[in-house]
């Protein structure tokens, strides 16, 4: 639905590498995508890598480059996506967050300037990855904020998708793919969280409770992954949970040992969220079209937000990290494909 | 000042192989440590190892103990102190937190049974590094909760170091070496958390706030590692925050890349705790003497709590993962002996 090409990059001189992850609401009659815009400078030597960020001891913060020699011995290549120089983690483009509407769903036009750049100190290598909640009469957009400090996740709010409120750091480092729900549960906030353990290191599912969506704690784990399926390596929560009458259901992904991203369904408890009631055998959407197989870093679909109209949910997910796709599935049958059992 | 020798084990047939990283307070006219000591299964085969934790599926839970043949193909040899097989990182010794006092500070008796054991899912492999904080008339205990999960931090309080109430987690994994200020500042209460990341991995100093001790947020980076420095590698604050006329005094933990853990001090803004105004160029104490260089996890001194009497400062800290010691210093000294600049 959305490619590199069709976006104008946010700089002069710079392209669009990727278009991907997007969150997804239904907003004034349109389906309206927060897609993330990963740019970077147009390459002029083969011979370097080339690290975008924003450097906050200027003033005002303004882009700035590091580059780096492929052939410096302090240079670790990682994969596509990042490398790491003298003990520092980079990456080697910098994304933001672009609106992008819809009448159909289907064709999107995308925004010219960006909706929610890098501007704080822990987005200083970029913006990502968000998630948008509809509660109580205002917009919520909870995105991945990376920096030297490491990967954590930050929020921001709007009335109306033009100017943004932003709120500073939800979660501490490390902590992607934070969802918070719709409405309070027991009073409380609830969110779904993905904390990352480096000594004991289990990518798992957690919720966190908030009695005003800045402070969050009772964290509690929620799912963990399933050692020889699909979803064996890490897990996280994808789309905003939607209210059922059989449950919370959460679009989640998982990733196995090769880095093969899929997506899957989950069932949760209505009044205690972190109680799991069913779980996705199979993965509702693996890897398979060419687009889907090879990209920016290949073999992944990755969801951000599903939109829900009548029956039909449109899941919105990034493909290769390059292409922003959307799938269509009966909710319905979503529903009957789960196990009765979390755990088969 | 604590040795493994003069602690009972909480099992029968165990040892107790560490007390270490002891939380300190001045109760009742007395210097009370809450005391990690951490215990297995007396060794019976030296071709196994052997994982202690508690087993949440057995109603209560129990100890349960994994045997892994040293041959076993599935096994990685970590350090001493921990192991990984199949995929999954557990710990040689479970720890449980044990009240010690003395009147003069330097000899202690302990008590015979713990005082806050594992009990949790969360606390499965085991309940370490406490700091004790008195606020608002009341103790609170913050310490590192190890599972398969990850390590996270738990609360706990007490009024009489008897019966402790427990609170659930507060920061999700990986985090510890939180520690909670004795008084709110600017209305709100605020601790120092050492947040680890995975692919980004920066072991610093953050701070985060808290309107009700259970939820925590505005997460800020507070202090960073030093290149080339003692505290080059991974820092964590130690002793909780002490007021001065110059501003908060911390007492913390840096180690370089071949993990030698030093002490240093650093001195914050008592409005903003986030701003740094000092820190320590050498540190106050490294691993020099036998005890300290060589025991469970050598080259290691570790603080989890200090105790201020007139002018003179009592370091309670690990030394080689193994004892429990003490130094004293001038609290007038120390300030003065910190340089102005904090990058300095």
């Amino acid at each position: 639905m959305i490619s590199p090409e069709q976006v104008k990059p946010s700089q002069q001189g710079w392209e669009v590498v990727s278009t991907l992850n997007a969150g997804a609401i239904l907003y004034q009659g349109e389906v309206l995508l927060l897609a993330r815009v990963a740019e970077r400078p147009r390459p002029d030597d083969p011979d370097e890598v080339v690290a975008p960020m924003l450097d906050m001891l200027s003033d005002p913060p303004a882009m700035r480059l590091l580059h780096v020699r492929r052939s410096d011995p302090h240079l670790v290549g990682g994969d596509p996506r990042l490398f790491t120089y003298r003990g520092q983690t980079y990456l080697t483009s910098i994304s933001h967050l672009r609106i992008a509407r819809s009448r159909d769903g289907r064709r999107f036009s995308v925004e010219d300037r960006p909706a929610l750049a890098p501007t704080a100190w822990y987005e200083a290598f970029g913006v990502e990855d968000p998630r948008i909640t509809e509660i109580e009469g205002r917009y919520l957009v909870t995105h991945t904020a990376v920096s030297a400090h490491g990967i954590a996740t930050a929020l921001a709010s709007t009335h109306d998708f033009r100017s943004f409120a932003r709120h500073g750091l939800i979660f501490a480092p490390e902590n992607r793919n934070v969802t918070v729900f719709p409405e309070k549960v027991n009073g409380r906030y609830v969110c779904y969280h993905r904390p990352v353990g480096h000594h004991i290191e289990a990518m798992d599912m957690w919720a966190a409770y908030s009695p005003d969506l800045q402070h969050w704690g009772e964290h509690v784990s929620v799912m963990s992954r399933r050692p020889g399926h699909w979803d064996s390596a890490r897990i996280g929560a994808g789309a905003v949970p939607i209210r059922t009458e059989r449950g919370w259901l959460v679009i989640y992904h998982g990733a196995d040992e090769s880095q093969r991203y899929s997506l899957g369904a989950m069932l949760c408890n209505l009044e205690r969220p972190e109680s799991v009631l069913a779980r996705s055998a199979e993965p509702l959407l693996s890897p398979e079209a060419p687009y889907e197989v090879e990209g920016f870093f290949g073999n992944v679909v990755f969801t951000c937000g599903a939109t829900l109209r009548g029956d039909t949910l449109v899941i919105y997910y990034g493909a290769a990290d390059k292409f922003i796709c959307g799938a269509a599935v009966s909710l319905t049958e979503l529903l009957d494909s789960l196990p009765e059992s979390p755990t088969s």
